[in-house]
């Protein structure tokens, strides 16, 4: 593993070059795949992790167990890994604070913490002044630690579809992605947005990078990157092309005893053990 | 979960029913899946479980580590649960029974042990008295627990291709077979083994029922079945078959930002939430 700094300063420049695809990963096996195809930054997958793990997707995962997860992701490659911290995984900043610190000594480089309060609260968000708070926590720890940590802040609006849709959940939108900047953010990611024309405007009105998530329908990467995104994360769908597959794989045996989805993408036994013996662990 | 004693009776009665299809898990998003498809039992895979874990398939994961992941699946569905533990975690047949009364006490009412001693021994067999000998050891450990476990030879004959193709492989594959099952062993598992012609001959030469493994290419489930195979599990092949598709998506997003094979069996957000809120962890 190179020197963290050095990695924390690739992932910086990756950032900020833009065109930037992210590919996130909740297994050891998964991180190999991508570094092995290419990606150039490795991100973690909170959700990936939390169904991997039998949890559903809402901060229900020990943080212990995430770090180690974390952990294991960032020291099976050796390009940058940002790591999706859910909310987090504390109820007031200085326990933001102290995750960060404990991400950080589990390699990773950058972070994701989304503004999602996952039922803490009355409202589903964090309001802005706490979010902010939380943000400007993370980024004094990061500090603390001397690590030029890439933060980058979600805003859940569209995800969770609050608001009405088109002008006020907008609104929310770029009042909380310029508060989370001017806290100590390097970046907003909006999940869910796909919509090309509010991409646009949203780019238009905000003061800092945009990171968007790639999906099933969504535009392609090159229309993303057009329309004003930095980074496009692939976020928790691998994992659930990968779940859906199994599916697919296990109606097929029970029903026709067959295995032709099982064939349809298989990665040979022999590849299987090339791709973990070319490093220790 | 029901009592253990009730699930190994369970388990015991699919594999002497015959016709049992049993698919194999290395997470707890896999065994979910499994079990809401229908499946009546559920095995672990230790090629998985490593895969996952970045490891080659050939006992480099710790024993400790390798049980962790057996309790959690056999505590995540209510269908039974048989345990991979490779070649047992042991230099000694006492050693396999110490692994035993732990996978065990993890939650699992069978176990498959197979013959490779993944390099620890000159052969890449242990020889027939000691593979026998390792087995005795098993199923006194098991009887000492009070469990009547499900105990499922493995042979690697044809798996590693030892010998000469016909004759000398399918010999040897019936001396340990039979040694085996003489030594306490329940079942035989041939892994690779998929020639009907080859499959009717060994269950000629049997005295016990039969296990052998699904693969792209392999014959159906029905034509093994009528072949004589009394359980036909997918071992592996599921996990591969989830790597392939990630390295598919991996390949599709870095050359074209498309998302495709992301969309070709996508497992929906809402039916993922579903699959995991419907127990607790």
């Amino acid at each position: 593993m190179q020197p963290r700094f050095d990695l924390a300063q690739q992932f910086r420049h990756l950032n900020l070059q833009g065109n930037f695809l992210l590919a996130n990963a909740w297994d050891i096996a998964g991180a190999r795949i991508f570094e092995e195809t290419g990606f150039a930054a490795i991100g973690t997958t909170s959700g990936g992790i939390a169904y991997s793990h039998g949890y559903c997707d809402a901060e229900l995962i020990d943080r212990d167990d995430m770090l180690r997860h974390i952990a294991a992701i960032a020291g099976a490659v050796n390009v940058p890994v940002t790591a999706d911290i859910e909310a987090g995984y504390g109820a007031s900043a200085p326990a933001v604070a102290d995750t960060i610190l404990r991400v950080i000594e589990a390699g990773a480089v950058g972070i994701n913490i989304e503004d999602n309060s996952h039922g803490t609260m009355p409202s589903p968000l964090f309001d802005i002044p706490e979010q902010s708070a939380r943000i400007r926590a993370a980024r004094e720890a990061a500090d603390q630690a001397d690590l030029p940590l890439w933060i980058n802040a979600r805003i859940d609006t569209y995800l969770l579809g609050l608001g009405d849709e088109t002008e006020s959940r907008l609104a929310m939108t770029v009042a909380r992605a310029n508060a989370y900047l001017a806290a100590g953010a390097d970046m907003v990611f909006v999940p869910a947005l796909t919509d090309i024309s509010l991409v646009k405007r949203l780019r238009a009105l905000l003061h800092g990078p945009l990171n968007l998530m790639a999906m099933p329908g969504a535009p392609s990467a090159a229309e993303l990157f057009a329309a004003g995104a930095n980074r496009v994360s692939l976020g928790v769908c691998p994992m659930l092309a990968a779940m859906g597959t199994i599916r697919e794989i296990a109606i097929e045996a029970r029903s026709r005893g067959t295995w032709q989805t099982m064939q349809r993408s298989f990665y040979g036994f022999a590849e299987a053990e090339a791709l973990f013996s070319a490093r220790g662990n």
